[in-house]
């Protein structure tokens, strides 16, 4: 038997519940999990989460659930295969060494395709994992011709989600666009604070007690997209900035990897620059 | 309009959840929030909780569940009124005193109605909040007789739940048994390690690195109820266990204050010796 | 015998612990616990906490250190006697109530001399614990006037620190220079995140995944002075700005807590803006 | 300059830091940080870890340190070679793959030599980090004569320390005196809650909701060696044993690493099955 996923939006309305396991009870199907969620602080907006398995054909359900639901519903199945994903870094290993051990041993419900790097500094550690890497420096390109052939690149693999496995360059609207909601970033702070470049110089300076890392998604606005996942450490007075930023390692690959899973496992909705996440 | 806490455990079955919420959309409630889980690691036992709004009758609701959900589900609703709960203690202030205080300044959703101490040491911080003290010693008494004394003054109040705010004496099987899943207990430790007396004492001897606290259902065996929640503190050579125990009542009282919060807003159901919680 | 506490800052020079060791080996004192700290990263300033105990006259011992340490060293031993503080206030009574249960069972190094609010609200919490309330209504009065009322109150007490157990109005220059870094507060959030007013409405708004409280000392700019101590806890999209208030509270009593007892132990010595802690 | 590390541990006498600190101040050394503890809860036993610099000879420094210290006294300078070392593991790549990846990316301060594993699972993982892999198969083997191949491995590496990365067998009590407090171990729980076999089974059917990982020096007995490191994660009802496992993982590797570091430098002393740690 074999296990789904429905993902639903929608304006409130009554009954919602109700309508969609109606459907679901219907056509046979038997719920495995369900979470539901109606942001009431704003705009009274439903989002659903439903596992469910069973044999009968997929294309009913949703075509009857269309009809039943307000207009304005997102109603949309899971696919059903590992998504195809992309890294982009720069120079550092600690993340992105993390990603392709979990994918190396099946961690990750993912298939890396490829690295996209600005620097060939990791090529040995990718290609050590099987990984096909490729290197697109910016040096003597514009920003624009150099999103460009990044985007040649991407283009071959077709990736459902971009991660910016410390990928230190920012980019731009025009590249952003072309993938809403699928880049996932880990900034080197716990966000709001410190924002911009040097967070641990910044922490250091500012004499904090606890660093942290934030995964969230890349939205036009430089580290202000809707937050996924963060983590904290205790730090002292004995730490230097050098010290932070190797603390900071740690929780930035913990934090990279478990915002991923839950975005690859289908349990993260954007609203209004925040997620919802049914964990 | 009315918010009320539908709660619902029962074997599963196809279509609980449609049936369920047809029947609160038929009677013209509206869903605020819906927590549902199956235990499917074991006898695939269906529990939900469902804060819903609307004015119209409640009992005719319930009596409509009950004609379609499994004879053996088990279904009610949440009184309204504010629980009234007994504390019992021995001479330790810190976890009595953050309870009494929550309790003053109205964050307890519960009407604490006595505290009963088998010392009266206790007796001027409860008295200063103007709460009854009942001092039941336990000198010259056998067990049972002690027990049917604090019976007596229990009787006085009829609690919904007895919080063991480090009561020091262990419980006979006859009294839980009057108050089955109703006694709420913080131990010392994270349990299941250092069961037993002077969990300190051994968490140093162990040499630990970080300690814990738990807060649980009584049950018969000592130390081994339903977990309801747990914390943690970190601590290291220099702590002596006497500096363990000082960093423990953080923990403690903190742990126990939201148990005590879950269970009072029904989001706790036990299940073979297990919790699960909605948070 | 007793047990002294030595506090020294210095800036560095070959053989100070030796020679500070020195001293005290020769006065018959016997270490208990030692901690010394360079800042290495600016000025090598340095610092140490030393616990001693034995019988000799402690003036002797200092007036040797004196003459064997850098001019420009600061050389303190700690008061034994227990601390005054007096607590400011405005409404909330969750670290003012927590502060008050320490103090009556003995758990903070300090004598709360008296609790000075803007407003009435807390007078009742305050008089059952046995403690001088005062209320100085900041209504009808400039600034500068209301400061100087509360100045007055102080005046009678003395006291080494002052507690802000969320007092909510910001304090002028020439109030805080009466107290240099003796003042502490709470702030309700993660600093450097969220400063200023409403920041669990602004830890809402940005859809954090965690919060926190930072403890500090208060300096001229709002907001910005050595932070003591930081604590977190975790949120999610279905806590309203009001749920991560009440989430708050608890973090916001025991970081408060936490750092006074460290500036009460003398274990919090402030260098440029940051805070060294031997714990 | 050069920095070197002193350690020394000895019975507590009398002005020791006085005397230490001296020898280096004649020798002409700085110290650049230093830690003591004296275990004043049980034999008074004296604990300090020095770093310094300087460029005079270190042979004349120790001897003077001979002759003015307790003649029991442990007095002894840190290697300033990276440490050779070897890990072993059964099957589970996630502990050895993080430790191989620190390796590469140069976070250890440690040399790799080599892998032992009594299965050929984790061959490829090995080999392409270019690290030597050996399978020392158990099968057909006694205990004995599988752990005389493993020596006659260990000995072509001759390791300062073992690190067992998830090795699921124990070790004789002949194998360990042969590396008496230099062989670390990942234990996949909180210890001492659920020592043996399967730690996440237990702890789903204790239904606790914090779980954790132990990295310790190996004993004879087993899981009952000094704690270096412990972490832990929240588990809610929703997690079955194998969701705890997966969990568990990232507290493993980061636990794991942590304490390895901590040994690497230095920073742990051993006393009656406890651990001092400078940090």
């Amino acid at each position: 038997m074999h296990t789904h996923l429905l993902l639903i939006e929608s304006p409130d309305a009554k009954g919602l519940v109700y309508k969609i396991t109606g459907v679901l009870f219907r056509h046979g199907f038997n719920i495995v999990s369900n979470h539901e969620f109606v942001d009431a602080t704003s705009d009274d907006r439903f989002f659903m989460r439903t596992a469910f398995n069973g044999d009968a054909p997929l294309q009913p359900l949703v075509e009857e659930l269309r009809t039943l639901l307000p207009d304005a519903a997102i109603i949309r199945l899971a696919p059903s295969r590992k998504r195809p994903i992309v890294l982009m870094a720069t120079k550092e290993p600690h993340c992105l060494g993390d990603l392709l051990l979990r994918h190396a041993y099946d961690e990750l419900p993912a298939r890396i395709c490829a690295v996209v790097a600005n620097h060939p500094t990791l090529e040995p550690l990718v290609r050590q994992f099987g990984i096909p890497f490729h290197v697109v420096s910016h040096e003597n390109l514009s920003r624009a011709d150099h999103e460009s052939e990044v985007l040649s690149v991407l283009g071959v693999y077709n990736p459902d989600y971009i991660v910016l496995a410390k990928y230190m360059r920012t980019l731009t609207p025009g590249f952003l666009n072309l993938f809403p909601n699928r880049i996932i970033n880990i900034h080197h702070s716990f966000l709001p604070a410190f924002t911009g470049a040097s967070p641990y110089r910044q922490a250091f300076k500012r004499g904090v007690k606890i660093i942290g890392a934030t995964a969230h998604v890349v939205t036009e606005e430089l580290d202000t997209g809707p937050i996924i996942a963060q983590g904290i450490q205790p730090v002292n007075h004995a730490h230097t900035a050098a010290d932070m930023a190797q603390a900071g390692r740690d929780i930035e690959k913990v934090v990279l990897a478990k915002a991923l899973k839950l975005m690859l496992e289908e349990r993260v909705f954007l609203h209004k620059n925040r997620t919802i996440i049914f964990e």
